[in-house]
């Protein structure tokens, strides 16, 4: 009688956190070195020195009083100041402090921006592949997960297909890029054609839809020549989810925020919507210690050539071994079509190899699997022949 | 026609904000010695040593991509484990690891357990005067909020009126004591005559209640023979919302945990609950360095002397200038009968001797002003001779 939905969201487990199981299992059996698995988004490039140094400096430097204490709900004003600051000068923007929100990491971005948005029954629409844990956060807001279908290799933004599930109900597009699982980066082209779409759909409905671009990959991209187009610069009606757990290696701190475009006509209402939302969820005051350390160190990255090398080394070798990748790129995801339709029999079969890659069916994606290559570069060395010869079993 | 709910949420400042402004104007004006601000409850006294201490150990010596790194959702095992221990040499439970789930500060807790526990249009029970937050999470999670109301200067648990309230649409009753605003400890013989009354209805309406205790402020007590009894120990169905934020004076850090009673008949569907609920909001994996600090100072405390010392100055001073007060033996509050029927009035009349408390009317108790007593020895001292004037002047 308690909340069901609830009691099998908690019981039933994704199949990263089943694979994580296992592999733990098999480490334990076979030792640790020997089973390589890519299946989890943990950075194993530790965060930059000007982490530890900024954080000894702010512990032992700072009136404990103030430092621990809380901040204002949406964060403290001076980190809010030099956010947008940044952003201004990055992306020429026009934000100020009274555009950000700190959260809790990416996963809280989300959730309040989506509930700060939704009424029940609207309708948020992904792009597959896309990120499980979308549909969660929109069904707890009360929405309707629609996806635009994307059946071929080509993992960019389909605007014939979205202009079909686009209704007077839609509230949001969730837009990820660089991409979770494909590593995709939509260009500009592709941006400018979606967002011309939602315009077009604005003036024929009256009720608008916001684009949420969730950017936790945005620093991690490997080629100059690759742009991420700032959406903001190319639609009003933008909030931004960022998160430092990815570029600065801070996943288990919990560490982002949102930024909501004050270009957009309803600014004030989606800002304080934004504000609302993170009260009645529970989300306010981001984690001081951490918000006086993006202060700091908000231009930083870890070192993100590893993910590079692994990307080239591991992109190449799939392509001789006769895999069909994606070339990726950014984030520090491969895109693989399995060597048989059914992505779980791959696995099965992948296992017996000791590799440990994600199906993609619950990415939206039947028939691939991701690779997360943000491991060591030993260990990716070392895995290489285990993918040659699961690629000679299926030949 | 984005979510108004949330919009009214951020646009509405709570009384508590609007006199922080005003301070922040006022002490700009005249001097921030000579603004006698007890509207907030945010600790003075800093963190105790031992904080500092483990910070600088676990950030020089910890692993980074360990220590920034996930832990699971409900948190770091071994973490999980030291609380468990601590909580039953403490206080005699038979916890273990996985009856916690670490949590980013009280409001998380709540909005979890609530959320958790809760399907639509369940009522939740809470006892004036009470935390005003707690009726946005209960909404917010979909439930009816209900209040015992307390018209009396006794301001502990009347039972016989929890029982007129109590319905078969009660899912769970929040108790939270120490108690903000009033202080009042809820002794040994109420908390059993409620559990009593709690399990009469569960045997009634075969539809059980859940216990919410809400106890950021259990360590803040101030004599010796005051016993806050540990709610597991006389009711089964209870989650425990603890947090560090009073106890360590880490407000802004946002680290606490929600306890699940294991004695309870249907503990894994609770705890899968808590799970589950805490992955739909986005609250999974609490930041992972206030974890580790956790792990190596969850026994110490802030030095509550200062705030005992404030209590018994305060409140001696004010029976002498003739205030109807609680006596409060935890917490840092003192709950004051205004001078006028109107605690409003009574706040514009204080402003003029430079004090700012808390009205009652949000927290339940119309009539009544909260004073957060955790401000500086100095500050406490040098405000005297304004309770007394502000006395006078209704005489």
């Amino acid at each position: 009688m308690i909340n069901e939905k609830n009691v099998q969201l908690g019981k039933k487990r994704s199949i990263i956190r089943e694979l994580f199981e296992y592999g733990k299992k098999r480490k334990a059996e076979i030792g640790v070195e020997n089973v390589f698995d890519f299946s989890i988004g943990n950075p194993s490039v530790p965060a930059p020195d000007a982490v530890r140094e900024a954080l000894n400096e702010i512990i032992n430097t700072f009136d404990p009083v103030f430092l621990h204490g809380y901040t204002s709900a949406q964060g403290d004003y001076s980190v809010r100041e030099t956010l947008a600051n940044y952003t201004n000068k990055r992306f020429s923007t026009n934000l100020n402090a009274d555009c950000f929100y700190l959260t809790c990491g990416a996963a809280a971005s989300l959730s309040i921006s989506l509930n700060a948005l939704l009424n029940e029954g609207d309708e948020v629409i992904v792009f597959a592949p896309y990120f499980p844990e979308y549909k969660v956060f929109i069904e707890n807001a009360g929405g309707k997960f629609v996806v635009v279908e994307n059946t071929e290799m080509n993992l960019g933004i389909d605007v014939a297909k979205l202009e079909k599930v686009l209704s007077k109900k839609t509230k949001a597009v969730i837009i990820n890029s660089p991409n979770n699982p494909s590593g995709v980066v939509y260009d500009r082209e592709s941006i400018k054609k979606l967002c011309a779409a939602l315009e077009n759909h604005n003036k024929k409905y009256g009720n608008p839809v916001y684009i949420i671009a969730d950017e936790p990959y945005r620093e991690l991209v490997y080629d100059k020549s690759v742009e991420v187009p700032y959406i903001m610069n190319y639609y009003d009606r933008t909030l931004v989810c960022y998160s430092y757990s990815k570029s600065l290696s801070l996943p288990g701190e919990r560490i982002g925020y949102i930024a909501v475009n004050n270009a957009m006509e309803e600014f004030e209402d989606v800002y304080a919507a934004v504000c609302g939302a993170g009260r009645a969820l529970g989300f306010i005051c981001a984690p001081n210690l951490f918000q006086q350390l993006i202060k700091k160190v908000y231009d930083k990255t870890s070192d993100i050539s590893i993910y590079k090398d692994n990307r080239d080394k591991l992109y190449s070798a799939l392509k001789e071994y006769g895999y069909e990748v994606v070339k990726p790129e950014g984030a520090f995801y491969l895109f693989v079509k399995a060597l048989e339709p059914d992505a779980y029999a791959f696995l099965e079969r992948a296992k017996k190899y000791e590799l440990l890659v994600v199906p993609g069916d619950s990415f939206g994606a039947k028939g691939y699997v991701r690779i997360s290559y943000c491991v060591s570069p030993e260990t990716l060395e070392k895995s290489l022949p285990s993918f040659k010869a699961l690629a000679e079993s299926y030949k």
